[in-house]
């Protein structure tokens, strides 16, 4: 596979819709992935964080992603999350998901043991990469210490980089620290790099990011997508403090019942703001706060409706 | 179920043997549960921290309680862990459990998320509580913040009693934090309370515990059996001494791999030590160091051998 391949761009970690007993409803989860890519979006981090893919099984996630694949959206376009806890459940995925195409594989460490080290880790990865066995298998580490708190330290990924070059190529950096994202950049020269917040996008571009893949490109990706676009112009600065003023207002509310929230309003079906536990929707003050902060700003969610 | 049926005394969290390809071992899992039963353990508390549960599929936690009932081992000795990330795999693996006749489901939170609400948690239980449906479940709350970081609070384990009482039924607390046991113990009057750790065995006793859920009831249930049975003798204060300062001198070493590595030293099947990623077996120097400890002590797991 070429470097021409690899994703880039703006990529959302795409929000699952449920229904009223809580199994996910795959016609709008579908619709959402359509909208998304039309509007944005050059690919879509399914089974992400934003997507409580942990509060998924094996198997709806495997449903999930055959739905999409069935309803036409190309596997191209997918990035995936596939990294569990368990070794098996990560190979299994993983393999499942190359099998059908996708262009990436965005990956979480195991994260239920705490202070595992950069060995076990590492171990983790080289089982995952040789059971997998694939060589269109393309690992993105998936940084996100605030909720697993199991990070990758630069040491791990250096050795990761080294043992399994075309097979581990890329990180999403969710951890909000920009001295690391800084130091990741800088470490390692054609690293597909992707900030977890687009509040990062402009200055990792300027150190070689390809893109960012972010929870507000759920509702939001088209002021995302254009100062990727147009980072090297004269109003790059201005764009980015746009979406980053943007992404605070809505972040000032519980983020991921907030994106579901905000797609309840805007395509008119309430059920989109359901979450499942542990997460809860936002209460009815919460709601109207946040319905009032978007209409204020005149925000739309164009085509999202029916 | 009367509450004469429900465990009590000492559970062993059972560690996990696997072969060469890292699969479970299922003829010595099911030999070391035997001992464990034979030795001073009341119950087997599988599929928990210690057994590396979370780095087993669904399937493979599936198959080895299969093969534990299969073998003979009563369900009615048994409290599997069953609480997942996801709402969907906790009521399967539950449910599952329950209809084989296990005794109680130990279960985690939802331990992806953190700073969840309450109100979250306590729809998980809920949902699970409602979906699984059967009156023979019996769920020991799970609370193990230095790995989940997902505590459970007072006010919430109140609202599972007062809710479903009779399902919800007690708690294994591996916090290692004497004050919230203490102040369980006081607010819960016959809440099935177990610390996760022999060193809080006699003070939690003297408060209405019921037993202990310890890791280091995997090589040496015998003296913690001991004191669970003669608490109230007046050699209580010096057996608890005793298991305190073995459990010290093993938790040096890191707990897991030291409890594989103890047991592949008496059992002299090298192959015990072995772990899934992202654990690390112990060095060479650590169970040559570790081999010593237990030597010096005059340690033995008897019978255990072959």
């Amino acid at each position: 596979m070429s470097q021409a391949t690899l994703l880039s761009g703006v990529l959302a970690p795409v929000i699952t819709p449920f229904k009223a007993d809580l199994s996910p409803d795959v016609e709008r989860y579908v619709k959402h992935c359509k909208w998304l890519l039309a509007n944005g979006c050059s690919g879509l981090a399914i089974f992400g964080t934003n997507s409580e893919a942990n509060s998924l099984s094996m198997d709806e996630r495997r449903m999930l992603l055959d739905a999409l694949l069935a309803a036409g959206v190309p596997a191209s376009r997918l990035m995936p999350g596939t990294g569990c806890c368990a070794l098996t459940d990560s190979v299994a995925l993983t393999r499942y998901a190359v099998e059908q195409g996708v262009a990436g594989a965005l990956m979480l460490p195991p994260f239920f043991y705490k202070g595992v080290s950069d060995e076990g880790l590492y171990r983790n990865f080289a089982e995952i990469a040789q059971r997998v066995g694939d060589s269109r298998l393309k690992i993105y580490l998936y940084h996100i210490p605030p909720m697993t708190a199991v990070p990758f330290s630069l040491a791990l990924v250096e050795r990761l980089l080294k043992d399994y070059p075309g097979t581990v190529v890329g990180m999403k950096d969710s951890g909000g620290d920009w001295k690391n994202m800084e130091a990741m950049l800088k470490a390692f020269p054609g690293f597909q790099f992707f900030p977890g917040s687009e509040e990062f996008l402009l200055p990792a571009m300027r150190l070689g990011a390809v893109g960012t893949i972010t929870a507000t490109a759920n509702i939001g990706p088209a002021a995302i997508d254009r100062l990727f676009r147009n980072w090297q112009s004269a109003e790059a600065d201005a764009m980015q403090e746009e979406i980053t003023d943007f992404r605070r207002a809505i972040t000032r509310f519980p983020q991921i019942p907030a994106l579901k929230h905000t797609t309840a309003i805007y395509t008119d079906h309430p059920q989109w703001a359901v979450t499942r536990p542990p997460l809860v929707s936002l209460s009815a003050e919460q709601g109207q706060a946040l319905a009032a902060e978007l209409k204020g700003r005149g925000f739309d969610m164009p085509g999202i409706r029916g």
